[in-house]
């Protein structure tokens, strides 16, 4: 089949690559010609503007936009100006699937298809495959079914995923794409997914940090009148190698997941973790997850917790924990302290008004 | 090897005959004589009381103990008044850390080796194999190790997992044990092992609870003076399969994991759960796991809130919703009404005080 | 000064009497006949429509519009017909902030000004006073300055509330009303001070349930293979009196709080709360404060999980919970189980996929 | 009534000082003799050592204990040995429950009561009055209830606090004092009372920091591939004034409470904070009031989550976050960038792994 491929990312150019193995013929355009070049070198046809990828393909056409978020919009409009009736437009980037809604809106006044493509899978998808999670009228996305099917990992007797037990055969989802809907449902699962993979991140990251820190009654603590002193150091004497322990649990185990995959493998490259400062980005697709919980009523603790987990990694905690500061200072003249600013003690319970008010040592 | 298997539930049997499959010899008891003989059918040496499991072994022994929770600390007991020196048992169960150093202290007295073991796998540890967190002495730690190795999935190259990139390769992780420190540090970590588990399981509940309240828009809402209408009911109009989500996450997804296989699994089997009530159980490391992390000092918000949302799901948070329900009344004179008690209306946002104050409607 | 009221509902009608209280001239209009003839017995000047209170007033005439929110937009837009240019509309009741940026806007056209307040003090505030915050334009706030005067608490000699230490008197916070900012800014106000609301209502309501709870050890526990029994029942022998919990803290505590006061009331009157179902309504508020904070990029755990409480107390978590308990089912057999659905065993830890798997007891 | 204080910090001399107020006469020693000789100088009894004190004491003897946490141990300890049958310890601080019960088991077997007293109101008691928290034997507590009635604030005539409507007169919980149940009591439920302070404490600060922050859409935000702009900026333009909203929220409104009153004091004393580091000190009543939830089956979301807030606000966050980037970089070769770690920029969303992918601009 013949594809339109705009925006030759990491990837855009390896789901062209993929398509290419499967036998499908692509045309691609990136505004780095170095990026086309690449391509075409690897057996794509090349087209210097969306005006020729357009010219280049055949109708019905069918173009597949991997552009970043804020060009989306900008490269649909071009495209639709471009195109004929009949013609399908396929986004394959991580829009709000909102917009999804408007742009199929305005394209089908023309005639034009909208097919909105949640792609995961990252770097590691132009050999293990992409799952693909789909929204759009059902004639456009039906036609692209070779192309779905060529992009996604497949049923997966290679990659080692055995059949779901008492499913019934049958279905696109067993081999990695998934029509879930009308415009939009693609995004919106490909949205929840991603909010689903920030609880599971944390989840992981905060059991690591508890085993990380098993050792903290083995660390000397500061001993002084404002610190109530971790009652059991007897049962924080563990110094776990926590590479090893994400190794381990990746064979047989519950927690088995991509994730713990990864993060074996970021703790072998990198043990202490040295090379990372802690600021977790999020993408939109964690916060308009929130959003969707709050407006359906859905309790999403766990979601909107991981969420925060990565506000308050980029410091944006920073204004309410001066307020509390200056609340405690009011209450009980507590002062931050040398204590409170010490990282190395952080199981030392630290002072309260009473303790405070008396701090100066007493009967003995 | 030889080894004494107490206890023949279904993980203990499950054991036996993955250690016979591996030409391991194992003498089993089990207060149950019908599973006794069952294991002694397929090969096993039948013992009927522990001091026959004892005498049927050749020192130094292994004792392997898998029963329930309450019951290890009087087995261990009772182990131990028949054991000699340099001999060992294993704790495979679910205690508490803290045990495991309590009574590892007291066998020592004896010369007896403790080791603990979190065995994690379930019903799927036959095949699949188990993933093996152990703490205890070196020696016998050591000398267990044919024991280990065939009770562990193994390097995975029949089970579809791929060696780590960029990991070294070398020691026992990569089998599927690890030995992670002295008493205690095996179910230490399985502890933690089954709070991240707790984690992950809410996250993908919550997530798979957005995707099937993404109809919300389609629901009829009561028309009242109390409630705040959905504002945008033509974001939520889509019926998602979600058992054909989760199938699709299987393959090549992010959030890939057993616990999505698991998920598939019982969608498919049961595509509106309607088997299940929705009491989620908490065992006693979810707990123990927060109990840690407030300990060390680790803010661990995703698995507190997992392991808050299983009490809430038991109706644990009954009293403290009719303290709020209460206060609501005084300050408002809201009265909980047929509108909150509804439950086909989680959209609708309720009143509050000065709507309802004004609930006459008013002003046309 | 002259104000027209629509909507004679609780606050309305308490507006009014406090306006007339203090010497301001009240024309009063309500779809409820019997609310008008009610306040006109009071002294209000009786309007039977819309366009005969807009009659009554001299311009620029000031209308205050308190109606339930779903009937505010409708209410404006039949007030705009009949209102002048320089005339004000002030909306009283708890609007979204982005409906007062766009009505603004759209008054504006026509001359007359917007003023959103949100107004907080429930059915208290007739003689303790409203707290306001106030949106809009400078003129026409400047212009209400004797309407919000007199309708706030004042600067609280008689309310027992003494001058903030420190603080340059002056200003009009200390009266009890404040111009937040242009339109929209005192519903914004007003809207994140309905979640602090949350949060504070349920911090206390899980405080109160922690020490409700505190007898936990005194229960019988049923006792089988699968439930680990609390560990330290001599810790929770505590059967404290709530009520008497909450009155004690309404003096000289930390905590003192109105909604204190309010609990105290609350269990006064019914110390088992068995009035209530414990079904706790949301309103948009709450909802709009968490997408503000998350949209600001705002790490508000306590915030959304006071509102998740309350999704969670309309039994939201259902579908949830059941993917829970379905995987469970799936990884080691769990099913859920009577000990699971009883309620009366709060402390007992359930089952997990060792115990369950070994649930035929063992080994003495 | 007679008194000896131990432990003169700023607690125990206000402690003092109310109670000579009050009549009683008081007995005091510090290890400061300093503390001492002021405290002589308005009217106390010195003692310069432990002995002294319960010699200028006459029997039953009752002696106050107002020191640091880790002290109150060996001065009960000490004054066990002075002491005799019928005397009365009471320990004023923040001990943890637990030990109360042990300390008063021990000091039972000389015959001498052991009162625990949650003491609650910091530098601000000594006009106000303290709320007081009691545990230990009748006949201990009966005795010293002119010593409570004392310290306590009272009915609160004269401090603003009218009765609870729809309360039967009587009980000591309307003069501020509470006898609660046997040992630990006090102490217990000063504990929950802690944890819902800081829930209390939490849900201002957060809601303040979204009102600081509803001028996100005012700032610069860096324009790149990898950021999702703020979709709508026109929504959060208020640049408000939080001083006073803190301020205007003690009058009337929902939310009063003397947290908000020592909010407003504080920023009205330093409105921008600038005094604080933000590093949140936590007292072990916080973690024991979630230890005390997870026992006994509590979701304690908002309580946990605001111990949580003060863990991170001391940065013990950084492995987890470490791990999350470290994970991240994994999936979609992000690295942390000058974007991530730019703290200009709270409201921009940041790349996702398509986003990363396809970073090179693409398509118009």
């Amino acid at each position: 089949m013949q594809l339109g491929m705009v925006g030759l990312g990491r990837m855009g150019a390896n789901l062209v690559r993929r398509l290419m193995r499967g036998g499908h013929e692509c045309v691609v355009y990136d505004v780095d010609a170095a990026a086309i070049d690449a391509l075409a070198a690897e057996g794509a046809v090349p087209a210097h503007s969306l005006a020729e990828l357009v010219e280049r393909l055949e109708g019905p056409r069918n173009v597949w936009v991997m552009v970043p978020a804020g060009y989306v919009g900008g490269t649909v409009d071009q495209l639709a100006e471009l195109l004929a009736a009949d013609d399908t437009i396929i986004d394959g980037g991580n829009s709000y699937y909102r917009d999804d809604i408007a742009r199929s809106a305005q394209l089908a006044e023309r005639g034009i298809h909208y097919v909105d493509c949640g792609t995961s899978g990252g770097v590691w998808g132009l050999d293990r495959g992409y799952c693909l999670m789909i929204g759009g009228d059902d004639d456009a996305v039906a036609r692209l079914d070779p192309i779905w099917r060529t992009i996604a990992p497949g049923d997966g007797a290679d990659a080692g995923v055995e059949p779901t037990p008492g499913r019934t055969p049958g279905g696109t989802a067993q081999e990695g794409y998934l029509h879930c809907g009308p415009s939009g449902a693609g995004h919106f699962v490909k949205m929840v997914h991603n909010g689903i993979e920030y609880g599971m991140m944390a989840a992981v990251a905060e059991g690591l940090s508890i085993i990380k820190n098993a050792d903290v009654g083995l660390r000397t603590h500061a001993v002084d009148a404002e610190t109530t002193p971790l009652r059991n150091p007897e049962f924080y004497q563990y110094e776990i190698d926590v590479a090893e322990v994400a190794e381990v649990w990746r064979r047989g185990s519950v927690v088995g997941s991509w994730l713990v995959d990864l993060t074996a493998a970021a703790l072998a490259a990198d043990p202490d973790l040295d090379a990372f400062g802690g600021r977790v980005s999020d993408s939109g697709e964690g916060r308009w997850t929130v959003l969707a919980a709050v407006e359906e009523g859905v309790p999403a603790n766990v979601i909107q917790a991981s969420l925060n987990a990565r506000f308050s990694s980029r410091d944006l905690n920073d204004y309410q924990d001066k307020v509390q500061s200056a609340m405690r200072s009011q209450f009980g003249g507590h002062h931050e302290t040398a204590a409170e600013a010490s990282h190395e003690t952080p199981a030392t319970d630290a002072v309260d008004e009473t303790r405070r008010a008396t701090q100066e040592p007493a009967g003995g």
